[in-house]
């Protein structure tokens, strides 16, 4: 039987989705924690398949996974045995039989991702300081919006991907990209308060496929681009050619959720 | 010059207030950082005086410390730039000059703990479930508000610490213990989306002082009481005599905010 799971995580607490080779405290991945409670729950090992490894410290709201495995209990009663014995970081929220050739990877459509930022340049508290980025500076939003704009569509994102990424193809369509300013239902629950005090924003960005880092570098130059240090030119210029160094440090993982998988 | 400083903290990254004999990134305490951050700043060694010594795990809204120390920079700035260097999960709220003799363990009057846990059983998510307990119980709040109240004034707190901890004394004041159901103004920001929704509740207590693991323990008391555990006589037994058990596991450390020190 085929499973599609939806997840959600705190990143804080782990190296990234991927199971690392060696198990210990300090090497917590997301796959690895779910994969040991399966294991536990189903008598024998599963291997999951996640639609975007997300990295070090990326959160996720709409993680994806697949498994193949014949469960000993109701699929309807899995999620609340999963969640029973996954750690406090980890919840799955949704849980149900696929088609038999569904792979949360390849059968994605597209991601969406969001990252969530402030904009006055000022540390929100010792607690949201670790669920939202706070660049130094005083940012425009608006302005940044524009810069958001000039992503949508299909380009070669050479240029906001970790250099010494190599992969086939740095080509991808980008389907939406907005920045905003966020309104309460448009953030998770632990970020509402800063929302509603009108302080937080978020990039917004969906697409049919990311690269390596690809969401911080164009998050970074968006943050450069509203503290007045980059143009809309720049911009512009990072997407027609391959620039020697990116427009900007990536931003933080700390502030990037993967927000859904459409199918 | 005598300074007193207010300090916020996510418990979750600290092995507690108390500096670590030995350092390094898993022996991460908040006294150790705050007094990084301080020697870097004015050049020389300083040590803190923390007004509780919160335990691992244990987060702090008002925990208070003071120093003595010749400030090169004005002490309006200081706040500013102890901000600027210290790690996202502490932050300054206040710094002031204090009177010579300002201590900021041995000059407080009454110390306000939060214990926030939900009521109704479930896990909330896996970034809300890291900052308040959810225990697998749906809880009567209001019969917890009744036992609550029984602590108020002076008892023998021996049944409500660590069994293997020896004090010259286990009295102490209480002057207010309440069950609350959360409302915005309750919460730290973090937490307002839950509030909002009903779900949390509080035990709030103010004292005299706190033995090792106390609020935990009447904290653990109390959720055994709302899930129909034990009785009112259950717990009024605890404070009248010496138990040879707690009468409930501590409740994990997750959900416990030092909130507030008088002076």
């Amino acid at each position: 039987m085929r499973i599609k799971l939806t997840i959600e995580y705190d990143g804080g607490g782990f190296v990234g989705w991927q199971r690392q080779s060696l198990p210990g405290a300090n090497n917590r991945s997301v796959q690895g924690e779910l994969e040991g409670a399966l294991k536990r729950l189903l008598g024998r090992p599963v291997s999951l398949a996640g639609a975007g490894r997300t990295d070090a410290g990326v959160h996720a709201v709409g993680q994806a996974a697949s498994f193949e495995a014949e469960l000993g209990i109701p699929v309807e009663r899995l999620a609340y045995a999963l969640n029973n014995c996954l750690p406090r970081d980890i919840r799955v929220t949704g849980l149900a039989e696929a088609g038999a050739d569904f792979h949360a990877r390849f059968s994605a459509k597209t991601k969406e991702y969001r990252y969530f930022f402030l904009k006055n340049g000022e540390k929100p508290d010792s607690f949201l300081g670790q669920y939202a980025w706070f660049p130094p500076y005083k940012l425009d939003w608006k302005f940044m919006q524009e810069g958001a704009a000039l992503f949508i569509g299909e380009h070669n994102f050479r240029s906001f991907c970790a250099k010494s990424l190599v992969v086939q193809n740095y080509v991808r369509v980008v389907q939406e990209a907005a920045v905003i300013c966020c309104q309460k239902p448009d953030v998770p629950r632990h970020l509402q308060g800063l929302a509603e005090a009108g302080e937080l924003c978020a990039f917004v960005v969906r697409g049919n496929g990311f690269i390596y880092k690809m969401v911080r570098l164009m998050t970074g130059a968006l943050v450069r681009l509203g503290a007045g240090k980059l143009s809309l030119a720049d911009i512009e210029r990072g997407l027609n050619r391959e620039l020697a160094q990116p427009l900007a440090p990536a931003a933080p993982p700390h502030g990037l959720y993967l927000w859904r998988i459409d199918y």
